[in-house]
């Protein structure tokens, strides 16, 4: 199993992590889509709430919509107005964003305890949340899962897709 | 409700997220975390399956070490042998990575579909994970959670931790 484990990573290393990092591994395009998250949608908000210098926040929106995280869409009666809302794909990155937030409350948030948490409206319940396997329920943990190879495994010498 | 998202972002921006993000937003550094959760510990074998230059992975991994997500032991019997173990704050980035692996899988995997699948070993199946409730077992989404000030947040004009 050890090697079954080594030789996946030998022989296949541009899957979807690395993918994903190349898009979402830089720290204010990631802390953008936080504040999209909580509702902020303008620019002028973002650039207050985060502190970000104007030239980098106008690159990183522009890298976000052309990476289909985010998209422009006009608001209101002026022409100039527009508003960042979140894609599908946007979306779909809560999970990573959430599960980042919670090992920085465990492991970096220090005595105080974690800055914001998040309340489950379905129960009411400030949410403690955990990774879980849709098949059998059970959580789902380092040490009990083995990788393997996907579909898209792609076989042969070391790709980097670099 | 909208507002209270918002005013919670405008006055506290050195969330956890960000501290995180500082640590582990950088794509080497991930991509080093993710070959120790599939077992690689060895220097050589991390230099080989990633294509890292050297200096960038001495350097990457000294940042780990230092942070405390991973821990420089010796082995065997020579001197000069070490690997790389996760401490119990690497291994608690797991959920993390799984779900950056998972979006990656979704958005930009291709028709191929995911390169690396993961199997839980408590039920069998591929695992097909997603953010759980502790409290009521039910899924979190974007949707469906509202943010609030935690124990740590701080009152007062926007702390940006940089």
């Amino acid at each position: 199993m050890e090697d079954l484990k080594r030789d996946l990573t030998h022989r296949f290393v541009a899957d979807s992590v690395s993918r994903t990092l190349e898009l979402v591994g830089e720290r204010w395009t990631l802390l953008i889509l936080r504040e999209a998250f909580f509702g902020v949608r303008r620019y002028a908000q973002l650039a207050r709430n985060l502190g970000i210098p104007r030239p980098t926040l106008s690159g990183r929106l522009r890298t976000l919509v052309d990476a289909g995280l985010l998209e422009r869409v006009p608001y209101g009666a002026g022409p100039a107005h527009h508003e960042y809302r979140l894609t599908r794909a946007g979306i779909d990155l809560f999970a990573s964003i959430v599960t980042l937030m919670r090992w920085g409350d465990e492991h970096l948030a220090g005595a105080h305890g974690p800055p914001i948490v998040l309340r489950h409206n379905e129960c009411g319940k400030v949410a403690d949340p955990y990774l879980a396997c849709r098949s059998c329920g059970g959580e789902i943990d380092a040490r009990n899962v083995t990788p393997e190879r996907g579909a898209g495994f792609i076989d042969g010498a070391a790709v980097t897709g670099r």
